[in-house]
């Protein structure tokens, strides 16, 4: 079940640096674990901004909500999302 | 280069259902033709609305305003459009 | 699977009455049908306004959608869509 | 008599960790007590926010105002207030 | 139980003269037997719009929505709904 | 001459309980002694909000923004004003 | 009693032209009389809009509210009304 | 050449309050020098708000940007500028 | 003088084809003309939209909506202005 | 390749002043560098705003991206981007 989820992140600037540091590198393993497992299935800079636009692939809304709020950056993030389904003009399998 | 495109599409109450029939099976055929092109590199609708979130993949700005001017229901969307880049922690070589 | 679904109503002003009417009676049929079912768990009308609010419980969002889209009057409504899950704080069975 | 309500949090970064905890426990107690009581009709987590959809039964405004701000976490939560009725097509006896 | 009430009226610029008046006439007719019964308990209109501020006094949100929904402007409005209670600075007995 | 003036306060969260308390009672004071000379004319609290709706009866736009920006909270609210004239529908001599 | 007013002129594309002039000369008409009255005591066109801003100097909100919807075109407008008072930084006696 | 400005002042809550007084002090005396060369034509103070509106007359936008930003509150505003020009049914000789 | 107009276009859908065709014609020859003269200094559209964004260099408010008002899709654009002034930081001669 | 940028920034209040100036400084310089290398085509500050429009020339938005986060003052900047493409009735040759 697909997913589309904007993240802005809004890092406080009183944040010591090594602080950030250790929360973006710690986000990024996670990120990628997700990535490998299937369920973050795509993930895109937005130009310009500290901000993504991800689609996930999970069995259920509250899987969706475990994974989200596990992210370190989590409580320093505004999250959107909006439910996907297949699109009867879609020719791509992996797009369903 | 990849843009986040989203569509939403008014169809004006009084256009005969034949007329809006073929605007939406063109509007398909071209779709199909361009995710097989590569350009139109995926496609999902969005629940509970008559829009869609698309990836264009495409070699310049104007050819992806060419490819959208160019799509029947052009005149019936809205169209908002984000420049992506590639997330550094992205892991998927076709998210680049 | 839960979603907050909020429908507003909008109906073209020149619309006959009669065809106003047959739209309502098929709507309130299937409204009836998908409560009954399971599917459509909560309905309340919002005070003021010819707009509702509901809770539906689906297995996948790609059901959510093919409901709200064969609703007699979803050509005339204004769809928003939240997915639920279940609070941590909840009592209650029955929001699960 | 029903009403619509959601509820943003946001607990200010400075807060202290116990702090926080503490007045979250006393906060789930009290939403606990609330629901049993059957004035806190139903409880949701928005997906992907800190921020929940509930419907509360109470016998007036001043009683929904007087149980909102009683919350322990009244002074950081933005709230919307909508009031329900029941909708002509609902075939649920708790929906009223 | 106090409700703050706000009305924009749109009529269609192609409705005849007539039915116009007609609408108003029997909406004031209502207004103020409602004025009189004590459910609309205050009526004013904004400054430079088609639109009021109103202050209804009624047992339940159910009769809101059925006195609302009675008015002949009805399906030409715009409502908006916000819950009042009595203020604790409020020395105004008929403010309650 | 009547104005609608709908007040949200904000007070800083580090702001030492004692000087809030202070504020609000001295502004309770001011508010109800305009109460009694009869130009703050109506007063209810918006449910959920700290945030009030009131009518002030004034002999002209300067007596209004001096008696708000009298107001010992007037540092910490945001104000919206609608000036109000009588509704040709309205019957009750108050709201003149 | 200064008054900060915006009107935005939205006249039906339908409207013959020559009803439309007929409206526009009869509106200047009155612009220039209350001009000369003192009433409407400044208006300005906003560069590239059909929309202006003026200054009112009105008696009470009762007069302004009569003047504005005697106007020809106030059945095409969308008004904005914000109340003025001195600046205690103006040394201009005519902004009193 | 005339502009429409509108400036909204936010000056801290933890300023000094000496810091606050001179700030405004030098901001009045740079204010009323700017109405006596007629560069400020019009200044009015928005009722309820710590916000004004004023009319420049200046030679360039260039100066008109040079007098914004050297008013000693520019770092606390917010400011919001349009383009103004004479209007067709002005009678006013100031207003153009 | 520099301003940066953003112009949105919006055909009504029921236009008939030759007309829109002749006035985007002679919209067209206006549009060049002015070019050439300098005064429509950059033109660009918006990838995916019916809009362009310009740069107008003219030597007074009165000329810049002088010039819009006369292009012959006025009628059917909304126009926003924003005034430029040279950035301190530009090198390049062409942008004051 | 064209992308228009608006830029808008916010130092905090708190930042001791050379922290800014060095950061202003080290800004212009890059600003300045990038403008003669052709990627950054157009720089004006917005009248009235600590904010500039910009348009980019770059070969890709992964070239835009990285020129954005490069500059000294992006932590503190709000950032917009709308790719544009050669207007049809453009005939400027820099313009494309």
């Amino acid at each position: 079940m697909l997913f589309h989820v904007r993240m802005d992140v809004n890092l406080p600037p009183a944040m010591p640096h090594e602080q950030a540091e250790e929360l973006k590198r710690s986000e990024r393993e996670l990120a990628q674990r997700l990535q490998r497992d299937g369920q973050w299935r795509h993930l895109w800079r937005i130009a310009g901004q500290y901000a993504n636009v991800s689609i996930f692939d999970v069995d259920s809304v509250d899987t969706l909500h475990a994974l989200l709020t596990s992210l370190p950056l989590f409580p320093y993030m505004q999250i959107q999302i909006m439910p996907l389904c297949r699109h009867p003009s879609s020719v791509r399998d992996g797009d369903a």
